[in-house]
């Protein structure tokens, strides 16, 4: 490793001249020096610049499936050297536990939203958001929501606990939505993430200017944010505070979201006593969540909410499973199962709250404060003076609303017991935190589970019912998915990460457009009703992905339905229900004017209507949406049917693509009988050869 | 009117005692004492109090429908009096049309959320958003997302130019997702919404504690707000700025939305020459929005940017067209189309800003800051010394860049104009205003559009595109509407109110819940696959409403499907689709094994398996949603379905309401066939009688 650890900005890696001031960083168990961290001489706003326009560029010529397709390739990537990020991830005092959490939880973003993004974005550059609004009774005026991509760059100020996951959950939907990122890591573990970005750009698969790092501090960022930035910050509530002040987020318009260490909670329900499956798992969660990273995860439970009656039960099963299980020491010792904090500063600091936890009225109920004998890499035991270590640390307060356990955090392996009487004054402990991360609830009953929830999901970003059904299947109290938002409001931050695609929509700007359906249809790429049509006598079914244009279109003839036809459809079908059969009992039901089609009749002939039947680009009907049967069909009806593509997304990986088309049965009278969207797989080849999947 | 303007706290009106200081409101057109504004004595921190308890228990008793009914009954309450708004709104300044749109279009915002709520929100109390996540492999343990009521109140800060829409705007949302408001007006038009709340109190609708009014200035409110409360701003930039700043939204998690001012731009295309459609909407879109309330709108085009060689031809249009068109004058006297400003102080702020522009290079080619000649209520005409008169006016910049033009704001009858080469240039000077509520753009060529649309859409919040198919319907450049989103970023206050049940959820907490299906389906409300079923023997179909529970369920007995059975249903439906018709051509296709079944065929076969047929609660089957075809289905395969009852909504003024059932049809190897919802009408009483529709 090179004496300063590089940045990466501009297309190139960086480092200061010789001899430039720098803040060193050591190995978390063993206090050697592992680098040094300096931007003194840096153009950060140099690589703003380029990312807003050199890394724009290069993602506004990629569309959200392309963008998604390099996600995967940079999972790939990292995962074919993902041993050198574990190596060093021991240094950062995590066990292989800890490294798999960050590594391959931060890999598993880049999945996700590779996924996501083909599955549920179209295949262009402007995502549509909601229906069409209709503004004018002939159809001339409509409006749409549409979100596009924000033009600036998105810079991350990440924690130092997840250098890999914290910096890769908040770039994967920001490179989907389009926007470059600069990574700004924590300087304790700042390494970690450099090896990461250095496998990305050593990959060749990086668009240039959509990923840059810098290694160390950045004291005049927000001087040169503009309208379109976001900035993403992980971690202090103070922090995020400070830098929310700036003039760039008040007055302008930069995009601050901040996801900060909150006072989660975790209440045991009076149904869980012990000998509970709830019970159980409820000492089995919030062990792992003392214990991992060594408890330095801002999801981590920090208040222990229980029954009154529960809480000698609690320590003791607590106490047992940490005995049983936690070694403590360096994460390159064989059996070491939790390890240091992050560096000294964080271990004095860990303390100093603890005390003041103290001074509120906790007392040290398991673990305490002295400087624990831990395993050393060798396999020997004992006090390292130069190592961050903490052993578990439980308190337990007889005051439950003393202010200090609902607002001081000991950022490490360390947790606070709370009782309560009644659910009330549970769900009312939980709202002290003033907004967290995560609550989770030990109960086997949903009544309970209900009153609990309802009254605590507002300080919540995110609730987790634990109970015997889903104790072995449970994610657990801690873990962020990448489908599930992360954040909180309050004392959490305020903001909201991942999510899936909610994620990516943090991104874009979301506008309300209007205009004509023409105008909709050029804007937004989806055929709207009322637009130009295609129907020059080639079926569009004929048509392979390399022609097909949206507006193609078929109508078909008319075709009368006769009572004969119902019972037909009654008879094959089984399907005699009173409003097809009974002309007295269908006449009584409000809907109906006396016996009437079956709406799956009316749809079946209109597939009869507009299919085009011999081999060619159309491969699948692989389904149907929003279906409404408006007026109903009597015997001597007529239908007809106009089919029109409305989206088409062709697939990056296989030789086909999706086509959503537009459905509208009519009768003799004009009357819209039913609408609905077909969904369709079409081959870009015009004879519909494809490779078999 | 009394002496006082009243305010309604804690369930009762208020006024401040005699003598207490207070500021004085006149009418804009005569200057004469209308009322005066105190809050000297009022205790605010009880009415917000107030809010958080009896107003949200209120709210809490209600599910969205039955806000949303109360929505309609506040709109028709205010309709009945709305003679009495008016009235009282000329004396704001605003004309008979001006007072349409604060008046009607509040009181169609109400039935808008009214509608929306009923169609788009579940009868209950929490929303879910977006779809079950699965996050274990065997369905025990589940993702899903819901949005829940913030446990505070809703403050308003309202503008002075629309009293009444301007309220109800925000009121509507706040109301239907179960937060109680706390309006306060601005004080130079509060009178006008003192009227509008007297009428909704009156009328004896309002649940206690969830609408109050506090007329005057509120300078301590930010050191009350909690945690769960939300202020709603519009106004200036710089008010919002020093709003945002206070420790309750910086750290107390007091949610923040401003919509303020921005310098709007209107573009006229280059094909959009002197004589067609698009250059005469162009200038009548600019008159209306140069004049309707006195160019009083946060909305209103401030910049007028058009090509170089149509400045001229748009500068005489817009001249012939105010002569032809403007009347100024006091809007009670006949024929008046432009009242004055709102206040003397408005005015001089106003002329200020005209002046500002003058000094950086703006040339008035229409209209002066000379005290105009207007119309005298009494049909004379001349100067109204006491009158805040500013005729309209409009500048020319010969450069484009100058920054007042995009930064300075005159509040009134007040626009200027730029000209550009390229549409690259066009949207760079878009850009330039930081950030705007609104942009319309003036084109007939789709390729422009799109090509300015892309690159201003991320500095926008709406954006219309105004042409020859539109002109006629179009709502107009300058009017929010109910179901679009309102609000800009950067300089337009980064905010957005509006857009339907999205401004609902801007007063909900979005939060991730995880846990097993029962959990699921006993805090949403919905029936989550692996949950409880209940599957009697007595068929679904024949409970209703009042007896139906989510998780009833019908299993059917199967059927063979046989080659004559899809060889029947292609002749009668005439879908011969190859994959059904020829063996070797099906076989070819990569989803296929051979020749398959119908997908409509299984639909179709499925209700003949699940329905019960006799006369009973369910009345309709009105729709089918997200339908997919999972595995193909051979000759020889065997189907049969489960229909579970997945979600209920009762109607609140109806005598039926929606069921959603959830449909999976499986083959004989316990493979998932196809899966759907079915959307069924169901009776609240057991024989299925209900009045006709």
């Amino acid at each position: 490793m090179t004496e300063y650890l590089p940045s990466y900005v501009e297309g190139a890696w960086w480092t200061p001249s010789a001899g430039s001031p720098s803040t060193e960083v050591r190995d978390a168990s063993t206090g050697e020096l592992v680098t040094r961290v300096s931007t003194t001489g840096l153009d950060l706003a140099a690589a703003l610049v380029h990312a807003r326009t050199v890394g724009q560029a290069s993602l506004a010529a990629l569309t959200f499936h392309q963008r998604a397709v390099l996600l995967k390739q940079f999972a790939l990537a990292l995962t074919a050297r993902k041993d050198e990020l574990y190596a060093l991830s021991a240094r950062t005092g995590a066990t292989a536990a800890d490294s798999w959490v960050d590594i391959d939880g931060g890999i598993g973003v880049l999945f996700s939203y590779s996924g996501k993004g083909r599955r549920e974005l179209p295949n262009g550059t402007v995502r549509i958001d909601g229906p069409v609004e209709p503004l004018s009774k002939d159809g001339s005026f409509l409006g749409r929501h549409v979100h596009t991509t924000l033009p600036g760059v998105t810079v991350q100020i990440n924690a130092f606990n997840f250098p890999v996951w914290g910096a890769l959950e908040k770039f994967a939907p920001a490179f989907l939505a389009g926007m470059p990122t600069l990574i700004k890591p924590a300087t304790p573990t700042g390494y970690l993430a450099e090896a990461m970005v250095r496998i990305l750009i050593e990959s060749g698969l990086v668009p240039e200017g959509t990923l840059q790092l810098v290694s160390g501090s950045v004291p005049d960022l927000f001087d040169h944010l503009l309208l379109g930035d976001i900035v993403g910050f992980t971690g202090s509530a103070s922090t995020a505070e400070s830098l929310r002040r700036s003039a760039a987020v008040q007055t302008g318009g930069v995009r601050f979201t901040a996801e900060t260490d909150s006072i989660n909670a975790s209440v045991l329900g009076t149904d869980a006593t012990v000998d509970t499956p709830e019970f159980d798992a409820y000492v089995r969660q919030l062990v792992t969540e003392m214990t991992t990273k060594a408890g330095q995860k801002c999801t981590a439970i920090r208040r222990v909410i229980v029954p009154e009656g529960s809480a000698d039960a609690v320590i003791d099963a607590v106490r047992t499973r940490l005995a049983e299980r936690t070694v403590l020491g360096d994460p390159r010792a064989e059996g070491v199962t939790m390890g240091p904090l992050a560096s000294l500063t964080q271990r004095d600091e860990v303390l100093r709250q603890v005390a003041a936890l103290q001074d509120a009225g906790g007392r040290i109920v398991i673990g305490t404060t002295a400087t624990p004998e831990v395993r050393r890499a060798d396999g020997t035991t004992g006090q390292i003076s130069e190592g961050a270590f903490v052993a578990p640390i439980l308190l337990r307060f007889d005051d439950a609303e003393a202010d200090a356990v609902h607002g001081v955090e000991a950022f490490g392996p360390v947790a606070s017991m709370l009782t309560y009487a009644t659910i009330a004054e549970a769900a009312g402990l939980v709202a002290r935190g003033g907004g967290s991360l995560v609550t989770s609830i030990a109960t086997h009953d949903p009544a309970q589970a209900v009153a609990l929830a309802t009254r605590i999901a507002p300080f919540n970003g995110r609730l987790l019912v634990l109970d015997r059904d889903d104790a072995r299947s449970s994610t657990g109290h801690g873990s962020p998915l990448p489908n599930l938002v992360h954040g909180g409001p309050g004392r959490a931050g305020g903001g909201e990460e991942l999510g899936g695609i909610r994620a990516v929509l943090h991104h874009m700007q979301r506008t309300a457009v209007q205009g004509s359906p023409e105008m909709l249809t050029a804007l937004t790429g989806v055929w709207h009703t009322g637009a130009a049509v295609r129907s020059d006598g080639r079926h569009p079914f004929r048509r392979s992905l390399a022609e097909l244009r949206v507006g193609d279109q078929v109508a078909s003839g008319s075709r009368t339905v006769t009572l004969d036809d119902i019972e037909t459809f009654a008879r094959f079908t089984g399907d005699t229900f009173y409003a097809h059969m009974d002309e007295a009992a269908a006449a009584a039901n409000p809907f109906f004017p006396g016996r009437v089609a079956h709406g799956y009749l009316l749809v079946s002939w209109a597939a009869g209507l507009f299919v085009d039947p011999e081999p060619g680009p159309v491969l699948a009907n692989y389904g149907l949406e929003d279906l409404r049967f408006v007026t109903p069909v009597s015997p001597g009806d007529e239908i007809r049917v106009e089919l029109t593509a409305k989206q088409i997304t062709p697939r990056e990986t296989d030789d086909y693509g999706e086509v959503r088309w537009d459905a509208v049965i009519r009768n003799q009278r004009d009357e819209t009988v039913a609408t609905y969207d077909v969904l369709t797989l079409v081959s870009k080849r015009p004879q519909g050869e494809t490779a078999p999947v």
